[in-house]
């Protein structure tokens, strides 16, 4: 296998990135275009695997999408505010158009994956990934299987306890509020707070503490219910360096020495992989992994 | 396989079991008594198991232990509150006097197992099985393998939302007060507000509003982490009747639409292993598991 050449689709809800890959997860060639129709969309990316064929591809989907092989709706697109896509099988369209493995799980399993072969992770048995950024989304990998039962996790909504700075915000979440990770820490909630982005805001604003405070429960639920070796910290607004080791010190804080962790230097970190590439290594090595199959 | 002989050692805090059953997970033989000095523990165990002989013995053990096969320390009890066991490696010990096989993980974990291979959730691929009692713990299985990384999980210990209505009671968990499920939806934590047992207190009784309001985070969360096919909710406080329905109606307030899930009623259910039995079960199968190995 140490000529193939590998496929990566990110299909997320405002872009698709296509991209050629060889064995060691490197990548040749990548397109980038909006999300529009899906029809219009796919060709797109028909297109773009025609003029660069390759023996398989790993597809990174934006969600809630059917992530189970076994299922007659593998591949298709659930109840998502996007309501074009609703119901769309981003799979079976392809199939119909590339007569190759190809293997979809949710575009933060992807980013895992990636971290996992490849990055932060990759002399781990299990680790957890999460992105937090327009949406906050987890995926969580264990001895080389994706965590999820009869479909997939959806760690952005999960219930955390409120900072006592922010009892009186109203949170983003159109199903939450501000009782859900996402409600209160993704980056439209950082927004509806200050009017600000992040790189706009000084590091001793008040809502660093604020977010740290969430983000550090999320990563402190995440070891109590996995246990994974590392956590992997991605997305829009970790891209402020300072806020990680006010995350980590939030972190040891909540535990109050309750657990035993590694160092947090070591176990709670940014991705390994560079420019926003986890996701394209991590589809690379779930193509092999089909291809292997 | 048929004729096999199987132990279980459920390994508590206050009480040790051990009984031995059949190849269908049926006992046999079962002997309950305190968990006294560890030496004298142990020696009762070997006692029974020299005058009762099995094949081989699945362990549910108190914790924190350590449950990784690979590890040198597999089956040592870790930094418990109960002195006299941190250190006590108690796998260690019962092999030295049973040379057949043992397999060991935590307690909560083996009462999964038996509702996952005979229980509530035999036609399930996965399940996540909570126990609320005198303490909360959690365990989770996927495709027969539980879910843990470089150790066991400790859901009883996540963060959660505050109830409006209990802002101001301090919570009973040593290291989080209130802030973790443990502090405030345990049985002591019960006690503690009320000054009586669940028993004692009538259906329409505003603690059970508010224990319904966290355990339903528990299996919302539990719902957006692991997506289990069933979620199992054991322990002594869900032996009142009326909690469950509470809870069922209050994770789908929370839910709020969100993740699909099917019916509650068939989703959120209590351990159908009657007689407290699922540990039991569990370590039966867990023991001819690692028979069959």
């Amino acid at each position: 296998m140490n000529n193939v050449l590998l496929g990566s689709i990110e299909a997320g809800g405002t872009k698709f990135v296509c991209a050629v890959g060889d064995s060691s997860f490197n990548v040749q060639e990548q397109v980038v275009f909006p999300t529009g129709e899906p029809e219009e969309t796919l060709a797109q990316v028909i297109e773009f695997f025609s003029a660069h064929p390759v023996a398989a591809i790993g597809i990174g989907s934006f969600g809630p999408v059917e992530v189970d092989p076994a299922s007659a709706d593998y591949g298709k697109i659930l109840a998502t505010p996007k309501l074009a896509w609703r119901g769309v099988n981003i799979l079976a369209s392809l199939k119909k158009h590339l007569a190759i493995p190809l293997f979809l799980t949710t575009d933060v399993n992807s980013s895992a994956y990636g971290e996992y072969v490849k990055g932060a992770s990759v002399n781990d048995h299990s680790c957890v990934y999460f992105t937090v950024g327009t949406g906050i989304g987890g995926g969580a990998i264990q001895n080389g299987q994706f965590i999820g039962g009869y479909t997939h996790a959806e760690m952005g909504h999960t219930f955390i306890k409120r900072h006592p700075l922010d009892q009186d915000f109203e949170g983003v979440c159109p199903y939450h509020g501000a009782d859900c990770l996402e409600g209160v820490a993704s980056g439209p909630s950082l927004l509806a707070r200050t009017g600000q982005k992040g790189e706009q805001l000084p590091e001793n604003h008040e809502i660093w503490t604020i977010l740290a405070y969430y983000i550090a429960q999320m990563v402190l639920n995440a070891r109590l219910n996995f246990a994974p070796e590392r956590v992997i910290l991605g997305g829009g607004v970790m891209q402020q360096e300072h806020l990680m080791e006010k995350i980590r010190a939030t972190f040891e804080e909540l535990n109050n020495g309750y657990v035993e962790v590694p160092d947090v230097r070591e176990y709670i970190v940014n991705p390994a992989i560079s420019g926003n590439g986890s996701a394209t290594v991590g589809n690379f090595a779930l193509a092999l992994r089909e291809l292997e199959k």
